[in-house]
């Protein structure tokens, strides 16, 4: 089976655990049976893989995230990445030409999309495999999973079913209804479209050619910034006539706001916290090194990263975006394939980092040209290279980088460096990359 | 006049924000005119020095904050420095002999003490000199500021003035009353005792000869850990037939809690902190660069600094003491006359500093038997010794200094160094210092 998981979105609705680089799917909340933690990317990963372990999974992405997809999920994984955010419909296009051309999938192949982020259990993927058979047959069109809804929200899309049985056809959509009509297309027997779609991959090709202007991958791939923003709902679902729908009745959740996120915590919290017995309904996800202490707070989310921190009423939660969207959106934390960064004091004219480099990893060779650096190796041992000249480092050795050196460090075990950067004008974009000569 | 203000308390109700070596009252959190901000002790000091030019001041305080308070109101102020914590008896025991035998102050002379942090307005440092005037007669005996109670604390000693004139003679006390009691007394025209005492200073020195057995100053000094912990008010006070009180009706605050602190505040949040117009009552003090959003709270005090986060509802707030001694009591940040120290990372084998050095200040010359450094100048301009050689530093250069080598650094400018202490066993206590040869 092929599966494209859809990874989106900016996580601004969980501040201050995501921003640009780590959204919301890439949190690791998640208690597993052996006490470790596990992000929502982690767990559908696993569950996918649970439920079909010869599964071909491809991630659709932005290509922020692509390293910390493989330091999440390893390199047994596809990526296909947007060059920038547009809807569902110009990313399953994208897709969709990627798994034609750059993977080599037949055009009678079936394909499972999927948003990366549902809070389900492993039932909701064994499903994938009735919607796959169903996407087989000849002239299947669109198949698409019916979730059944617990309560009329107004944030969902809706699906009419023909009729109550578990496969049957969909009738029409309502796109985010009031309150009202929600109620009333329950009662008529509507369920959530939780935008699983499966289809064959020449569906998904001869839709896109009709509405997008392109000859190939490549191609659509250059003008992907062109595109217009719309969903797969809306430019295709929604006009389909031949829609098959299969149900899941079972517990779903979309965790995209804390409010919802914090209803599938296991523990009410994360992280070194404290919360006195007056605390009620209080969850807290910390991932500074220093300690959260609650008293007396009631319905209360308290997260705090070293992008910052949200106290917050769990019902205003959902209203943070503007919020968020006013701050300074540095980023202060990172993970990457390689290890990870965090920021850890900012200056006018210096930048402090801790990098932590996984074992056999190493950064890129590179250069900045309005800044000089200083690494003192903390922890691990290692090899830098500079304009050329390889050196073993550990901890106490200091390396020490005018603007213009070309560098970069090889982490033989675990490493761990305090970098300092100094310089008028500090940027992220102040990088110049390099082969390594041999 | 002469004015010993009693700086006790290891502030840890007013934790994130206090700890063993900034206790609450070096919090900077008042507003002054001008826009800055000023912490209760400089509030104090000014207004003490605005009442009375000439005012003679010491500080009765443990060495752990000697730095802080001359890093605060400058070096023009006297330190009679506690080997360790006792109550209010032997820290005016203590004083009252340094005042005499090691400033030179006649017994004849009078004192008023005066404990460092109430939160008032000119007013009642005014009244201090008609205490002193009081505690000049012959025969005086004790003058005691009695506070016109705003509500029946359970929290205060209350003591029952002979009638209802502003001076007026002492009657009886009582130590912390339940509620019923309290406003039983305030009916009968009881005042709290707010810890203001006058006398001549041959008062204090008898009472503690009664009392302690010690020769002088120094011998005092030298039994300091041995002397029983007891109140003023319980040794000397209570038990005292020649009482004579100033009543004084301004407003008066005791700022002992988060509770009380944020009602003196004058603004809801001091630092980068967001606060949606759902938040009712709600304030926010943020020593961390990174910004705090508060939504929908009501009620609710919000702290964050390098020692943790608390939030809290403001009345559970005073119910924080238990739970901060529990917490590790790794200190994270502190001020001190040279300049101030933040702890930025701590792994088992290194910790990161960020040190920021006043110009024209320096460290001590020390050493360290179990750990390497380095460090890496972020900004501005000074020297480093390091055994005996000096040399001059600025932003980029970075010194490396083995284990039992001897080194300061002395500011020229403001100067701010990053450094990385290395070794298996680092810890505040391996230090050894030196004078500087010259």
């Amino acid at each position: 089976m092929n599966i494209v998981l859809l990874s989106g979105g900016s996580g601004k609705r969980l501040w201050p655990l995501s921003n640009d680089i780590r959204s919301r799917q890439f949190i690791k909340i998640f208690k597993t049976g052996d006490g470790e933690y596990e992000s929502m990317v982690q767990r559908v990963y696993r569950q996918i893989r649970s439920a079909d372990p010869d599964a071909r999974v491809t991630i659709a992405t932005s290509r922020a995230q692509v390293s910390t997809i493989h330091g999440q999920i390893g390199e047994d994984v596809g990526i296909c990445v947007e060059p920038c955010r547009k809807d569902t419909f110009p990313a399953m296009a994208l897709a969709a030409a990627y798994l034609h051309e750059a993977a080599g999938i037949s055009e009678e192949e079936t394909v499972v999309f999927c948003p990366v982020d549902p809070y389900v259990e492993k039932e909701y993927f064994e499903l994938f495999a009735e919607m796959d058979k169903l996407a087989a047959k000849e002239d299947a069109g669109l198949v698409l999973m019916g979730i059944a809804p617990s309560y009329p929200s107004e944030k969902y899309g809706y699906i009419l079913p023909a009729d109550r049985e578990k496969m049957t056809r969909g009738v029409a959509f309502w796109e985010k209804p009031d309150v009202e009509t929600a109620k009333d297309l329950i009662g008529r027997g509507a369920l959530w479209n939780g935008g699983v779609f499966a289809f064959q991959l020449k569906y998904m090709l001869k839709k896109a050619h009709e509405l997008l202007d392109f000859e190939d991958y490549e191609d659509l791939y250059g003008k992907y910034e062109t595109l217009q923003a719309i969903s797969f709902d809306r430019a295709v679902a929604e006009k389909e006539e031949n829609i098959q729908i299969v149900r899941f009745d079972g517990p779903w959740k979309d965790l995209g706001t804390w409010n919802t996120l914090t209803e599938a915590m296991e523990e009410n919290s994360v992280g070194d916290a404290t919360l006195n017995p007056a605390c009620e309904n209080v969850h807290v996800v910390n991932e500074l090194d220093v300690p959260v202490l609650c008293m007396g707070l009631k319905n209360v989310v308290v997260s705090a990263s070293p992008e910052g921190i949200l106290v917050s009423d769990k019902e205003q939660s959902s209203y943070i975006k503007p919020y968020v969207d006013q701050m300074d959106q540095r980023i202060m934390f990172a993970e990457k394939s390689w290890g990870s960064f965090r920021v850890l004091d900012v200056e006018d004219e210096s930048m402090t980092i801790k990098v932590t480099l996984n074992p056999g990893c190493s950064m890129n060779y590179h250069s900045h040209e309005r800044r000089d650096e200083v690494w003192t190796v903390i922890s691990g041992e290692g090899r830098t290279i500079v304009d050329g000249m390889e050196q073993p480092v550990q901890a106490g050795d200091v390396v020490t980088m005018q603007a213009g050196c070309r560098h970069t460090i090889i982490a033989d075990t675990e490493l761990k460096v305090m970098e300092v950067q100094l310089g008028k004008e500090i940027s992220v974009h102040d990088k110049r990359k390099y082969e390594l000569e041999n």
